[in-house]
């Protein structure tokens, strides 16, 4: 087999076999095939395509570049989530610790957020001591003392993807929903999971910015999570405007903590509960949605949730007393605030610009390998919808560095848009795909 | 500027501005974008095309990454001819000499031979001590003495082109109009010439298998030729069967000389007429095509040409006692005769196919750093339309290793069709650009 003849045969639009995307994955992994090779590839495969098959057998090839993890000595129906990323979109460090205090183990392994959207892994770093970094072995040790871990991708989970990512990043090879869906499919399926929940992001502050597109990837991952054998389903939810109030990382924590203590914004609630409960379905602890919505919130109203988000922290080595004490999560004094130029309603918060200035605070990230701020970032003092007066209070920049402050304000002066009639009411969830 | 933007832009189906592919071709010369990046570009390009405009950009970048040689000192209108490649084409040999014994100086770079398509620079190089490794300066004081130079590509002409081409073998890349014009026409504006003319082959034994496609080949290089001031015209001609009836790097060396001697097969001299009467009417020094036609054929009936030939063959260092004595080209004395299954008329004679064959006799190379035999090939005894007796020979393969016969053999006989009709009678130029 010749890779030369692989990248003709999908330049021309033809449909690779099983054994050929085998064939570029091994050799991609073991470095076999050179980068200049496997990026013509990739180029190939995001213009000419991939049909559901190809799809498939190269989010299988990518699990089988690494181990798939065996999680048959944890009892239970183990269940994840996972979110194409967003704005202020948190809902895992509410809905792990809530679906692990309802009886379903949660192994998560997050990623780090890169762009204008945030990450799992850098929020619960802003947590003092928090070690993200378990291994496999340390993964199922604290799935059977405290049924979650949240944890980074460890390097024997589906290594391929990590080196089509990195090439995909600085070749213009990203947007291709065939291998988006199995970039996160292959590390979902080696996570040795059951079942899986998936989130997918549709709007400005999503990486998918259309319903129609969002779908089709919902879609894809659907079936290859339940063709591998992961019963898998996935909602289609807004990201136009920032999920919650808070954006940065330790400010998302603590908003966390706010909603299992049965506080917090509607938004974050609605979506972390229904979530939840789709988890509990899945994770046959609950006999349908209502049931599994029900356990959920009675998980907050009990402080079950909390309690367990408590533990959880204690077994990854975190300081747990930030729960009760927030002042113990790094924070900065700096404030500045963005206020309505005129008054009217609030049209439009855009998420992605909010997004934005919250990097251009420090709280994200353009490289990734550049250091996050934990401290900074931004509270949403007004949602669309809201009727404002002139001078009233929009965004509130939690700032470290004054000198950063004139490109994040640019920014947060971006995502505002304000009008004489209200916007129409936008539903969270917008579709969904079983 | 970023690199990968420009790939986004191309994979989008975006025009580059003309400082976009400076900036691309300049950092793949020197080094400082890397391969991927270039792969994934070239790909993007491939599929998604290039205009006209951003093809005559790339072509100008790709000759400003070297040396645009100064022929200036040198008198007279300079003209070249190229040949995008062909099985037994051969007429550069007969030609160059033939244009240069009629007042026109021809410097002339050529190629190897790749795949089933020989290339002058191994033909030469069948010729004991030629050198065809001169310096431009040496070229130019060639160019003065003997008023031809037939040359390899020195390091100073269009190295982007050599970085690119080296990389779009291995990445399915080759296949593009933009390209390939871009690839040719750079080198040959570099070259110093005042004009060209371009043989653009079609058919089976070509690149350009239709006609339609080697149309637009044409259009592109000459439209790119005169944008540059190289005044340029294409000819458009026919390559299903080999082109005269040798094919092999010593053979067609002898069938140039036969042709010099006013013997020869019709095909190759009427071609090569053709050929040298648009360079000398380009070169000023006939009034129309057919006192160019006039003068070529009264060159090669005094026997200036085949002179000509002996003094280049002298000032490149090669042994011009070939001309007279054949036995001194290298030869072997190995045969092998392919005959008409049945009787019938030969319908076809492949090129392609018989290219194939000369090449697993080792005539050629499928990798650029292969050596070839100089003394290996095949002889054409039957042509197209010629009506055949069973038994009947049609090839003549000269064989060195007999280890090799079966499988030139068996591409030899998949060269052969006989039916019993004649086949239609196939033009030998299809057609012209100007």
């Amino acid at each position: 087999m010749r890779t030369v003849d692989i990248i003709l045969k999908k330049r021309d639009g033809g449909t690779l076999t099983r054994d050929e995307i085998a064939f570029v994955v091994t050799g991609v992994t073991d470095g076999t095939i050179p980068e200049y090779q496997a990026s013509a590839l990739l180029m190939a495969i995001v213009i000419r395509g991939m049909s559901k098959d190809e799809t498939a057998w190269l989010t299988d090839a990518m699990v089988h570049s690494g181990i798939r993890a065996d999680l048959s000595d944890v009892s239970g129906v183990k269940v994840d989530k996972h979110s194409t990323g967003g704005v202020g979109d948190k809902t895992s460090l509410v809905l792990a610790p809530l679906a692990a205090a309802c009886g379903v183990p949660v192994p998560m392994m997050s990623g780090r957020g890169l762009g204008h959207t945030g990450g799992t892994l850098d929020k619960l770093e802003s947590i003092p001591g928090f070690r993200v970094g378990l291994s496999l072995e340390e993964m199922k040790a604290a799935l059977k003392h405290v049924g979650c871990a949240m944890i980074g991708q460890t390097a024997q989970i589906a290594p391929a993807d990590k080196k089509l990512y990195a090439l995909r990043d600085v070749t213009g090879t990203v947007e291709s929903i065939p291998l988006i869906s199995a970039s996160i499919m292959s590390k979902k399926i080696a996570e040795g999971i059951d079942a899986l929940v998936m989130d997918v992001k549709t709007g400005s502050g999503a990486f998918m910015k259309t319903e129609a597109d969002s779908r089709k990837l919902a879609e894809s991952l659907v079936s290859i999570g339940n063709a591998s054998g992961v019963k898998t389903e996935a909602l289609i939810t807004a990201m136009h405007t920032p999920l919650g109030r808070a954006v940065g990382n330790a400010l998302e924590v603590i908003e966390c903590f706010e909603v299992l203590k049965g506080r917090g914004p509607k938004d974050l609630i609605d979506l972390s509960v229904e979530l939840t409960a789709r988890m509990l379905v899945l994770g046959r602890v609950a006999s349908d949605r209502a049931d599994g919505e029900r356990r959920a919130r009675a998980a907050i109203a009990s402080g079950a949730g909390l309690e367990r988000f408590r533990r959880i922290i204690e077994l990854q080595g975190g300081d747990a007393n930030v729960v009760d004490d927030y002042d113990r999560l790094p924070h900065v004094t700096g404030r500045h605030v963005v206020k309505a130029p005129r008054s009217g309603y609030l049209v439009t918060l855009d998420a992605e610009s909010v997004g934005k200035a919250s990097v251009a605070l420090g709280a994200g990230r353009d490289r990734v390998q550049d250091p996050v701020d934990p401290a900074v970032g931004i509270m949403v003092l007004a949602k669309p919808g809201d009727r404002l007066k002139a001078g009233d209070p929009i965004l509130e920049l939690h700032i470290r560095d004054r000198s950063r402050l004139e490109a994040a304000e640019s920014l947060a002066t971006r995502a505002i848009v304000i009008g004489d009639q209200p916007p129409p009411a936008q539903p969270l969830i917008v579709g969904e795909v079983h």
